[in-house]
């Protein structure tokens, strides 16, 4: 089986990529994700996940490897991204306007294929549906620390789920990795899964 | 703040009332979970929910805890619920059955308040819909040995993951324990967070 880059500092994704037991190294790419004004929110996170991509393809000066990954989870509310939180006031201002609401939550997959030198990316869309918070569990909530270095400043595997009405759509996308979608992408780019899977 | 006793085995349960940190002893309820006929999914759910919080509170012989609770998650297909595997065989059985098609993960919670004595039960309710399983994906799967004391035979935080192509209401009822129902039948049922939430 041919090791995947996985070009994310995300612990989330790292678990998921120990779950699946697909061999993999991490190579973490620092890149510029401030928002950009005239991209829709689906392709701010198209174009972040492919820069992750090219960003390790750049690092690694010339080896190409035969699989890189990159993703980028973001949260849309009316079609505008929220940014990460920096502080405990602004995951307070983040929480509050997803109140009582519901969300996109998107998070673009780039695959680049060794073989073809080609960067596959797509995307996987769920729609989150907040409770109301009212003050005393929103500052319960900031307390757990959730909050930091989270999309939206919440994370739905951990404490959130106290607040989540429901969603629609993909749960692990909402993570930061798409189970299903990466394994189709994986399937339809030749990735051989060797005894693995296929 | 009231320990609450968990009248539940699973582990995954047992996983999320350690996240929520709430004080609490476990004591599985061992009672018969055969399928009756002429009960509705929901409604038999319902009863060994409630059969799991009524065995603790016999086994405890008359010392009366403050709270009890138990829960139960089953799979229904067309109104019909699917049993838990006890061979690999139906496992394929069961997976191939729902192989391309949605069903209903129903999970039903009972709790039970000392003060009041009474049981409150309510369920929830979420649609999963699988893609189709191709008899490469199945066997890989069946290996996985996740099919194994599960609802359904899958594990829907686990590598059945990658033939979800979506849910539709709670992640953390498919997994057994509805997060946002069971934050809510404690609060509405006079449970005292302390300085934990409220």
């Amino acid at each position: 089986m041919e090791p995947i880059v996985l070009a994310s500092c995300s612990r989330r994704r790292q678990d998921y990529f120990k779950m699946l037991g697909l061999p993999h190294k991490i190579l973490p790419a620092n890149i510029d994700e401030t928002v950009e004004d005239g991209l829709s929110p689906e392709d701010f996170a198209k174009k972040m996940a492919v820069a992750k991509v090219e960003k390790v393809l750049y690092d690694l000066s010339g080896k190409i490897p035969q699989w890189v990954f990159g993703a980028d989870t973001l949260i849309a509310l009316d079609d505008i991204v929220l940014n990460k939180s920096k502080s405990r006031e602004e995951a307070r201002q983040s929480l509050k306007k997803l109140s009582g609401r519901s969300h996109k939550v998107i998070t673009a997959c780039a695959l680049f294929c060794g073989k073809t030198k080609n960067i596959d990316c797509r995307i996987a869309t769920t729609i989150v549906h907040f409770a109301e918070l009212d003050s005393e569990i929103l500052e319960w909530y900031l307390n757990t620390g959730e909050w930091q270095g989270a999309a939206g400043s919440y994370q739905i595997q951990g404490l959130a789920g106290c607040f989540i009405n429901r969603i629609e759509g993909s749960f692990s996308g909402v993570v930061g990795l798409p189970l299903r979608l990466f394994y189709l992408m994986l399937l339809e780019n030749g990735y051989d899964y060797g005894n693995y899977v296929i």
